[in-house]
């Protein structure tokens, strides 16, 4: 249940992240529904696929195609306000980022990945969707630019795997775990953190 | 027997289609053939993986790889021609698409996959292979730009959902659902039918 | 035991390839491992998940994500070097190419897939990190250009098939087929081999 919401939440915020993307590349109405509810599935299908949980969580609840494709199409119709409050879909892409990192770590320790490979399936699952919509889109993925965008999401997958190693996981530190990425990645951007750029760009 | 042969006629169809993408970007034999194979199988891959079919039928059977990289080859001696024939390419693309559309469809259906997964499922096949296509030649997605494309997908997806949840389901409902993505999708381009774009392009 | 090694070796040398392609781009260390682990670690994946071995081995084995990371970001830290010896580089890439069609095929045949199943699965697995890389990187991949980069992969996967169709597939053999990858991959690039290109370039 608690997994559930947590799930159908970063569903929801990933789907508005790649609506707003595609409306500002001028889509119609149906590409800003496709790339939203790619961006929102993108990583969970992906997730369920190396898990073995096969047909993919997405494909069997109708709620996570619907509450994508909804919030897309509400996205598209009054985009010029979502635009105008940019500094809410920070927010709320760090908050999608925050809660799929936590599931996706969660659901492969339970498939019995090991440590390491649940963090990086964890992470995938958390930016899987942004570099989906960012390809689809023709843009180089803002993941691999500039923001601590990858790491913050890592340190929220090792606190999970830590917590499970030492027995403590529970639902406190699974929000735990969450805060830490989603603060992490609000503070990195307002603070203009940065990891460090190659020095002479030769080439 | 039947589904073999859709499989088979769209398999050919989408690689002619990725194959004349890649030429008119200039890419080499190989790269003509690889783009080719890519766009005939990967909505079907992709099919497979979600359903549980593994491995996918498209390394399975070997007629699959051998019918695309057959013909993207042809495309690449004949193209010429082929470009001349733009209205027949965009009959055979539609063609393609709607013959896969029915095939993902059904084969999710059997696989056990809800009615609104099913319906996803298919779109993804039937549109997978052109995303694909123009992701490895560098444009963003014609599925997302200006013409109706997945949503005629998703009306053929529909019909076979509701043929089988009526529990009639037969080779007809299959042929009348293609009919129907095959006419729309062509319908919309020749009368230049195009979803809404939003107006104020702010970014 | 000799697979283990030839996949790590093949690993890093990939992760090289990605993360010099990332410095090139400018991305800062972060950007730079993720390209390298996903160009080290994609091609791998995407065998594991269509020959059934759930969940992949980059995933369970901490040692293939933890040598992709530490090459990665060894090149960024490196990487004026790396550039200077640009025909390294270009070595070592032929290596892996090498080392993970032979890896792929062999792992394809050993899940039963059938032969020719077996040989684009090899080659997807030589290629498809480099796919990922440059898709990432918002280019159209090497693969599809002037180089014949797919072709030497299928020779080699192509040997290793036949090897095992004559039940004469031993570690020698697979070492015939990655050294015949290499040589053709770097005598193509040295003598500036490269398929045929379309004659009328029209649209």
């Amino acid at each position: 249940m608690f997994f559930l919401w947590l799930n159908l939440a970063g569903t929801i915020v990933f789907a508005a992240s790649g609506a707003a993307a595609a409306v500002a590349k001028r889509l119609d109405l149906f590409g800003v529904v496709v790339v939203g509810v790619v961006t929102a599935l993108g990583g969970g299908v992906f997730r369920d696929v190396v898990i073995g949980r096969i047909p993919p969580l997405a494909f069997t609840d109708w709620r996570y195609p619907t509450a994508a494709a909804v919030t897309a199409a509400l996205v598209f119709w009054v985009h010029a306000q979502v635009f105008r409050l940019r500094r809410t879909m920070l927010t709320l892409d760090a908050a999608g980022l925050a809660l799929f990192t936590v599931v996706g770590t969660t659901a492969a320790l339970e498939a019995g990945v090991p440590w390491l490979g649940s963090c990086v399936i964890g992470t995938i699952t958390g930016v899987g969707g942004g570099v989906l919509r960012d390809v689809l889109t023709a843009q180089i993925p803002a993941v691999l630019q500039r923001e601590i965008y990858a790491v913050a999401s890592m340190s929220g997958a090792t606190v999970i795997v830590l917590a499970n190693y030492f027995s403590l996981g529970t639902i406190w530190t699974s929000l735990a775990a969450a805060a830490l990425v989603f603060g992490l990645r609000l503070l990195s951007s307002w603070r203009n953190w940065s990891a460090p750029v190659p020095k002479t760009p030769k080439i």
